[in-house]
């Protein structure tokens, strides 16, 4: 590789949603912008997340100068601590973000050792000889959201990080083009740019939208408003606290992490409350209905939240009564549809009024829409683009936006994670791919995406299992007792135990068809597994999982 | 329950989409309207399909005077089977849903006995001594759909099965609001109307609107030409090949079900095409790619359908090339969205120019939105309504758009599945609720809803299985060997055996504690199973399914 190339390495967030890390590399330095979680997919039960492959970063362990956030998302920032784990090096991101930062690492006591740096927003700084950032304020469903602009010596890359456009924001800081414009001058080397999404036409909402509708349910509601949102969702809190000002109504905050963060935006100032305007839920409860709004976290349907426990009706402290409204203030994230649709029933059939995005203006989204990624890449003039942060077919939606605007083919690059690739400033190329697998955590343990445990797990959702013990003579390779058959999750068992029995013969005979075979252990416990396997299909059409354990004596 | 009254029994589709199925009882007889599947959600893995619960009519067995059938989709017919194998009572359709009905029975070699009748609308019948019955044209995705209207004593029932109100239909049949008219005259005793889309605002567009999108497709295609939709969606498959005629083109259809489907309805008429235009997949592989159609089953992602192998590169006849383009003719059913995104990332990243719902009009669905149920309750002027097929949200958002339109709260019946509602002349009420719960399917075997194998297999899925097998001395009670561990699914085997010989310690350990207590057997399994599996989390922080297997020597 030449001095004078740029490598561009997408490690996690280009082909799926979560889990966002690149790194940029020029000479013989490296820069890493985000690490984030991805939340599990439907075919990875039981697991926690998912974090990008690290084996690049540890190959050139040496390289890496520092670590950028953008904004203080899980899926920009959850894989910090075990980044940090590995290479420990400064990190550099926002206020907020860095409130968010320190309160991870302190939970994993990596606080005291971990070296963090605030970064204002128009103020560069030198990470290494080669590069030189600046953050540049963008709007996104979090305060103190960044792009980064790295000037390099072979032009400027811009990260727009997520991003949108909004001329009214809650918080008053729009999208800081005035900023970028200046940085990029004439025009950027690379645009990196949010595609989440890419497919869909327009200029997404202002969130002072929501404001109003929120206004509105607040001020005609009857009784008690119970509003549920993401945690980190600010700018969204304080509507409802504007809201419930305006109608003389209190704010009670339900859910550990929505009081985590209400108070830590409280304390940083980035949540504004008039004097005892937000009270605890004891108080609140003393207070007549008309006069109170809750605001609480599951707005994805999560199992453990507080609307969700509220819905099942197994709140402690709170119970819903006809005359009570409740706001889902988000639209479900793909594969959390069914939880949030069993949610709002639930509601209903306690007799709430249920608000939500498909019936009610009650949610924008942090995302840019396609207007909006062509003004970015109207002002970015980038010589090549890169679409980040998405599906595969978002990003390729991205890059004919790119392409409709008159940008060359040979400039636009649609990566996937873990492809390499180096530009100069004649032409760029994908001239290799690094390892980029899906590293899942489930409790404590990390386990690469290659381990046949998911495999295993799916398999056994779908036919169950079931065990087939025997205790065979050393000696004479004999069965010494009846085999035992169990079971788990396997249908055929429900109604009897007959088929355990037939089970139990065919393991006989199996037995004894092999006696006279001079076989190993391993040998007559696979040729068992396949018998059973094969006459339970025989007998029932299903596929189990058969676990097989012998006993020698 | 009086002579004089009506009782009308939801035993599927009432707060979930799918299994439609509905009892209608006066005077000691019942007629069934539709006997529908519904698709497995995600908590019911391994899960063919769920159908109603037969309970209530096996106690009415005698009653039942006959089956009518909406329109042909499976969620309509597919518990037929199972239904007619208990009660053959004579089943009523139109000609086209007969035709999917016959194939149906014919495959489980139960036609013979089936006591099936077409049904022309227009035309009205007897049921029993309580009901006429006469069918009416109504649009739906799916040629010969009907709403039934059954004239009782006590009035006028109006089932509109589903639909939606298309004023250009591909097929020239609009939803024939005519007739309805004559039978209601002056009102409906009762409007039963599909509410699967009544959270949307405004109208359902036309059919035609897609033929116009896949005619501008298929002539400015420069290559092949992939089209992937319902096999049941006749009307689109028709719009297919009048573009392909227009263009020069020839079709392939490929997948079981399609091809079945599209003989069927050319067989039958409901589809026409020139001589020679569909072609079989070999003809239509010698013609240059820019003279090809192909219509295909895989449209919601289904793994083994012909659009999910050609994206996975693994159908045996079809490799995407550069030039081709493929079009997803159907939105993703809940549940389905993350398959079919797979679908379309696969086939883009082949190099395919994909067209979806999301990006581009080439699919409108078969249900009214708002405005069209409006019109269906102004033109049925019930006494009663009862919002039928949908989740519990749709069903009050439809109540709600009755209530507006200002019919008394008190005549508006919310069901859920097993309600049953008693109407007279005067006033209705909810008096009774009978057995609803989902039967499933599983390979060849039924079971319930409370059978504990599904909360199995959740559990597996998420944590996977640890096999104990230990052997004991029947005298002494003593270990004869080392226990046995084995696993599937379960994350901390990855590495190493020291868990499992640390595992292998516990329960010697526990047994060794055991000792002297007099403990049957199957006490001694469950002590040994809580030591294992406390052990476990204890090393592990997780929480397998622990099966321990005793052998007795």
């Amino acid at each position: 590789m030449s001095e004078q190339t740029l490598r561009v390495i997408p490690l996690g967030g280009l082909g799926e949603i979560g889990r966002n890390m690149m790194a940029l590399e020029f000479g013989g330095e490296i820069v890493v912008i985000d690490a984030g979680v991805m939340f599990p997919e439907e075919d990875m039960p039981g697991i926690d997340f998912a974090i990008p492959d690290f084996t690049y970063l540890r190959e050139n362990r040496e390289k890496i100068q520092a670590v950028l956030i953008t904004h203080g998302h899980e899926d920009h920032i959850g894989a910090l601590p075990y980044l940090l784990a590995e290479f420990n090096v400064p990190v550099y991101s926002s206020r907020l973000t860095h409130g968010l930062i320190t309160v991870k690492l302190r939970e994993r006591k990596m606080l005291d050792e971990a070296r963090l740096n605030v970064v204002e927003p128009h103020t560069s700084f030198r990470v290494g000889d080669s590069f030189r950032v600046e953050f540049f304020r963008v709007c996104h469903s979090i305060p103190d959201a960044m792009g980064i602009a790295i000037t390099t010596p072979l032009g400027v890359v811009v990260h727009t990080g997520d991003f949108k456009i909004d001329h009214t924001p809650v918080d008053g800081n729009p999208t800081d083009f005035t900023t970028l414009s200046r940085i990029v001058g004439d025009g950027a080397l690379l645009l990196c740019s949010d595609s989440t999404y890419a497919e869909v036409e327009g200029y997404t909402a202002s969130e002072q939208v929501v404001g109003d509708a929120l206004d509105r349910v607040i001020g005609d509601a009857p009784g008690r408003v119970m509003i549920a949102t993401f945690a980190s969702l600010i700018s969204r809190i304080q509507q409802v606290i504007n809201a419930a000002v305006r109608y003389d109504r209190k704010v009670a905050v339900v859910g550990r992490s929505m009081m985590n963060n209400v108070n830590m935006a409280l304390n940083m100032g980035y949540l504004e409350a008039p004097e005892g305007t937000v009270v605890p839920l004891s108080a609140a409860r003393q207070l007549p209905h008309e006069e109170v709004v809750i605001v609480a976290t599951g707005s994805q349907g999560e199992p453990t939240s507080a609307l969700v426990r509220v819905a099942n009706g197994r709140h402690r402290d709170i119970e819903v009564v006809p005359g009570d409204t409740v706001v889902i203030s988000a639209s479900p994230i793909p594969g959390n549809e069914t939880l949030v649709a069993k949610t709002i029933d639930n509601l209903l059939k306690q007799g709430a009024d249920v608000r939500y995005s498909r019936i009610s203006l009650v949610h924008v989204h942090g995302h840019a829409a396609r207007e909006e990624l062509k003004m970015m890449l109207s002002i970015a003039k980038p010589r090549y683009f890169v679409p980040i942060h998405g599906e595969y077919r978002h990003l390729v939606q991205h890059a004919a936006i790119a392409s409709d605007m008159g940008m060359p083919g040979s400039r636009i690059f649609v990566l996937e994670d873990g492809d390499v690739l180096e530009l100069d400033e004649a032409s760029g190329d994908v001239v290799d791919t690094v390892r980029a697998n899906y590293i899942y955590i489930d409790g404590n343990r990390l386990w690469d995406m290659d381990s046949a445990v998911l495999g295993e797990r799916m398999r056994l959702s779908r036919n169950g299992v079931v065990t087939v013990a025997v205790t065979l003579s050393a000696r004479t390779g004999l069965l010494l007792s009846e085999p035992s058959i169990t079971s788990s999750g396997f249908i055929a068992w429900d109604d009897s135990n007959i088929l355990s029995e037939k089970i139990s013969k065919k393991v006989s005979s199996t037995l004894e068809d092999l006696d006279g075979e001079s076989l190993d252990l391993e040998e007559v416990r696979s040729r068992l597994t396949k018998s059973v396997r094969d006459f339970i299909y025989g007998e029932t059409r299903q596929r189990p999982t058969v676990l097989t354990v012998i006993e020698h004596i």
